[in-house]
């Protein structure tokens, strides 16, 4: 069995494979500032009670602080919702990107079922859990009833093995975007497993999977091990509730019969990765787009936002200044790593060196508010997508890379990992 | 002579008064993200080369960072001109708000001419200069010629005595604006003395002339003294030339007769004062407005951005949590505030309260981005106008306040002064 098919199967009681349709009980369900409204919209069509208001999350992350009075309103819609409703899990002003504040506070677990109206809803498949991206209409229906339906998903097995301490997560996931294509795994599970995929932390984990949709991906799915299990407990999640989920752990063997294909690379003597406009699976190994000149970096959002990702950037701009030609946005992914980046020092060394901080939240990566492109620039961001128009302006170009690569270039005003 | 008479003429090197109409060399000009473009497009007609790149001043505040692209546009444009002249003083990209980096700076000095493209210029009458806003025409052509003309104003005296820890420099102007009312100043000085006025520091003293243009007034003046002197040391200027500033230092008497009116009133048993919508002269005692709830609150821009403002603010907000149907966004003027609060700790408070912060800049003041209401809500802000629509939404309200009463109502939820 694949990850995706075990998780189901367990989840359902019976064994499922690819292809098979199923209807299941959704475990967590998540909403934005941006698609709560609508959401809201299409369950009071159907009901006028939630399925269950422990197992619903709504966030605000997308227009944070609110950008316009659209904006605004929608977050008056979200507010009367969760007051109506008596929502229990709420995280509004600059608590957080929701990819972020769902494990962070501990509502991610291996084996549940999780569906967020975000596409890139599947990051949680990094702690074993089949998490998926829902449109408002879907998401009506889970937040009504608790259901849904899905066909269980054929897999893409990723194997990574090697060493590099110059490789990320980000750059694990450039690569394998190159590999699998734009949709080279739509509907499909995409399954990370292999030495160095295993030496990385959960943070690291999570950007792999965040990016599964940008092959076509419907998960991303690493399996559940001690490093999981540590971040749960991190992450306040009882020792009971965790030996229990150890006990449920799931386990597959690899099986090549069972996957859609399999893609292997190893990383030892991969060079960085760097997504071209405007796509992110337009990627090109760092050399081949050195000296590229940059006017704006964004550090930050719900794929690099972590505090691993300003502890990497801040080791390599403190004490030094800003490339006069570019500009520099840096935002923590949630409230508690911008404590805990105030704590180390690390918001001291950006500002020092020149760079601007937003509140928790996306920031630029949508092009709504907070480093909106102008025409003919260039941005390096450490976001998940680079379509045309992505960050706001449709002529504009942007280049996806990892927290590294952009604070290097943020030194010199030009694309470098030197 | 009052103030402005005596500034302008010795300007001059001969005896102006009050309806002569004069032609002047700037000391000075200044323009921000909005506002240079348009003055770019005046001088552009006019002339190829600006009267000196070290006298102009450029400064990034008002869509920061760019929040759309037509804002990165006007962006692209300014970072032109200042490339193609050579323009010496710029301060772009989270700096800070143009009135608090020109007196920061060591731009602004005693018996200075100062012209910027913006209403709240007359700020920095505070240090006895003859500030005040201009459009994009007037200021095309100051950049061109380096001139400009003036009708030199009549004056209003206000004359603010007695003592009372409860009330700052925006209780004082908020009354100065009920008493003088919305047109009450047009085209005149607002010239600042008595103890209570003598007695305040700088940040203060910026506050009552920053809110000259409230009441219509041309320039808010106040005299230099020590209080000046010392914050220019602090700027960074020469011990030498302030001793010259000093011996030129202009000192005026008293001289009813040389005053459009007078207006005076004693802080000694003034309750705090709130600006209710939708004007700043709409001002009543805050005992008539306890109570008010209150949707989000605002601390910073030009007026209440200032180190001491959030000294004051993190004081009242230590250990404190923000109130449920409240949300508070805090923003210091600049980045060397932003810098001072992150070693004085304020920063932390602020986020633990749970504040958002944003990058240096006005923020939500002129409804830009950052924090725009939604129909039907009230804000309570420390900036320096509350029209209607305002802060983005013609369908929303704004109460003005000192940062004090922002900071004590972020915990209630409501207006008040416990």
């Amino acid at each position: 069995m694949t990850l995706a098919e075990a998780i189901l199967s367990k989840k359902l009681g019976k064994n499922v494979y690819a292809k098979d349709s199923v209807e299941i009980d959704v475990d967590l369900a998540m909403t934005h500032d941006g698609t709560t409204p609508l959401t809201v919209k299409a369950f009071e069509e159907i009901s006028d009670r939630v399925f269950d208001n422990k197992k619903i999350v709504i966030v605000f992350d997308h227009n944070i602080p609110a950008n316009t009075s659209k904006a605004a309103n929608m977050q008056i819609i979200t507010r009367d919702f969760i007051k109506k409703h008596d929502i229990k899990n709420y995280y509004l002003d600059g608590e957080g990107i929701c990819h972020q504040i769902l494990p962070e506070k501990g509502h991610v677990k291996p084996n549940m079922v999780i569906v967020g109206a975000d596409s890139h809803t599947c990051t949680h498949g990094a702690f074993g859990a089949f998490a998926t991206g829902f449109g408002a209409s879907d998401m009506g229906y889970v937040y009504a009833t608790g259901k849904t339906w899905f066909r269980v998903p054929e897999t893409i097995r990723v194997n990574v093995t090697g060493k590099n301490e110059n490789i990320s997560g980000k750059d694990i996931v450039l690569k394998t975007c190159k590999e699998v294509g734009r949709s080279g795994a739509t509907y499909m599970a995409l399954e990370y497993g292999g030495s160095a995929v295993k030496a990385l932390n959960m943070d690291e984990r999570m950007v792999l999977c965040n990016m599964a949709i940008e092959m076509g991906g419907k998960v991303g799915l690493i399996e559940a091990d001690h490093t999981t299990y540590d971040y749960l407990k991190n992450a306040g999640v009882s020792n009971q509730e965790i030996a229990e989920l150890q006990r449920n752990k799931i386990s597959i063997t690899e099986n090549e019969e069972t996957y859609f294909k399999t893609v292997e690379f190893d990383i030892t003597d991969m060079e960085e990765q760097v997504a071209c406009p405007h796509h992110p699976d337009n990627v090109k190994g760092i050399s081949e787009v050195l000296g590229t000149p940059i006017d704006q970096i964004f550090i930050g959002s719900c794929t690099n936002g972590h505090i691993g990702d300003l502890r990497i950037a801040a080791k390599i701009l403190k004490g030094k200044s800003i490339n006069k030609n570019t500009r520099l946005i840096v935002i923590p992914a949630s409230k508690s790593i911008l404590k805990q980046a105030l704590n180390e020092g690390l918001i001291d060394i950006f500002v020092d060196f020149g760079a601007l901080i937003c509140a928790p939240g996306c920031g630029p990566c949508l092009g709504a508010h907070e480093g909106v492109l102008g025409d003919g620039e260039v941005c390096l961001a450490t976001t998940n997508r680079n379509f045309k128009g992505r960050m706001g302006n449709i002529n504009s170009e942007v280049y996806l890379s990892s927290p590294a690569i952009a604070a290097k270039s943020a030194i010199k005003g030009h694309i470098t990992n030197e």
